[in-house]
């Protein structure tokens, strides 16, 4: 029975999952979720995850959700998987858990946050709100800060000092790529500070590659989608401003 | 050479962290960092923990924080750990994996965010805050409906259905044990209308006797200070009004 997996490509963790998966060569079935129009809390989904969010998984009678779990249990359960995306190894596990759950609470609460509220909320149908993409501007460049000084600071290409990515650098980049979709100016005055991150994520980028590019293309279409809706704004806004 | 456990019994994950030691008599060393003298962002505390935060564990040469992280990592490294609390089945482990994650996010971000602004700030030199506060009870109160209709919906007394509990009732229940220091009006308000919460509290009690209590004893300590510090307030405001 094939692996189902729900998701939608513009959620973060969802492209995670996606990306692990076709680096893996593990057969799955794609099932979008929405959540431009609000799939996710249909009926028909909170039978698959109560929680009403993407990703998760169908295995056959088994079900799961939260994106860790999920790279962690095909990470297990899938014959094949190379040992480097979550090694067997329990003390470069434990440090893999550990990447994994300080993502939750800084790095992931930062840079969704601020991208929500700077600039993705329009393309599902909300507000914008300054205070808090200032928040979460404010956790997002903590967060870098230390992923930069302490999680990158190994002489290794990936987290933790690896020569090999796991499953917590797919996690994280997939994270940061979310930045994709603010303006330029904003998403380099955020990062370009960060040398090593930046050079971290084009590492990753390239060790999963071409599946990267093609798991992240729905995200640059946005980004122009957005570009485009910043600057009819703008347009209109100088327009009103000289008539007045 | 013994475990190393860098704790201050007052935060939650530090206390699931000792209670299982305890609970299988791992052998460690308890080692006070006082989050009330700001010992946590000492330079010394930052060779431990560079993110500043308990618990944090030395096992030898090896470092380690964030509670999950260690609580998987003691229940695979020490031996004679019962295979309940971290089951080696991979399915069961998942949805172990599932709940932790989720914990992050949802009751964790309520409860912390709750008590802190509600009833703990002042017992850390800081000020109450009634709009966090109030953010913070209804992620509190919706992570509680979650935890009853699904996460307890078994017919076992343990999370996911179990007969025993896993390091995730340890973690989720030390979590909710930090309302012991709320107003019994704000404890009561929150918690009483999730009876199967309330059972499933005493259950993991009853399991992790007596060392459940003895862990939790500096709680109840701080829960009396605060209550005195409220009443003494509160007839100070009454006399100041009675005078105006």
């Amino acid at each position: 029975m094939t692996l189902k997996v729900y998701v939608d490509r513009m959620s973060q963790p969802s492209r995670a999952v996606i990306l692990f998966c076709k680096l893996n060569r593990i057969d799955f079935e794609e099932i979008k979720v929405d959540l431009s129009k609000r799939q996710h809390l249909s009926p028909e989904f909170a039978e698959i995850n109560p929680m009403k969010l993407v990703p998760a998984i169908v295995d056959g009678r088994f079900k799961l959700f939260e994106s860790h779990a999920i790279l962690i249990y095909l990470a297990c359960v899938f014959p094949g998987v190379p040992d480097h995306w979550y090694p067997a190894d329990l003390f470069r596990r434990a440090k893999i858990q550990s990447v994994l759950d300080w993502h939750h609470t800084s790095l992931r609460r930062g840079a969704a946050t601020f991208v929500l509220n700077k600039a993705l909320a329009p393309a599902l149908g909300l507000p914008l709100n300054p205070k808090l993409a200032a928040e979460g501007e404010k956790i997002l460049t903590a967060s870098l800060s230390k992923l930069e000084s302490f999680w990158l600071k190994g002489s290794g290409k990936f987290l933790l000092g690896g020569n090999q990515p796991s499953i917590a650098d797919i996690s994280l980049v997939c994270e940061l790529m979310q930045l994709e979709v603010l303006d330029d100016m904003d998403r380099n005055r955020v990062l370009s500070p960060h040398k090593k991150v930046l050079q971290w994520i084009e590492y990753t980028k390239d060790a999963t590659s071409p599946h990267f590019d093609e798991v992240h293309r729905v995200l640059f279409k946005v980004k122009e989608m957005l570009k485009t809706l910043r600057s009819t704004e703008s347009s209109l806004n100088k327009k009103v401003q000289s008539r007045m």
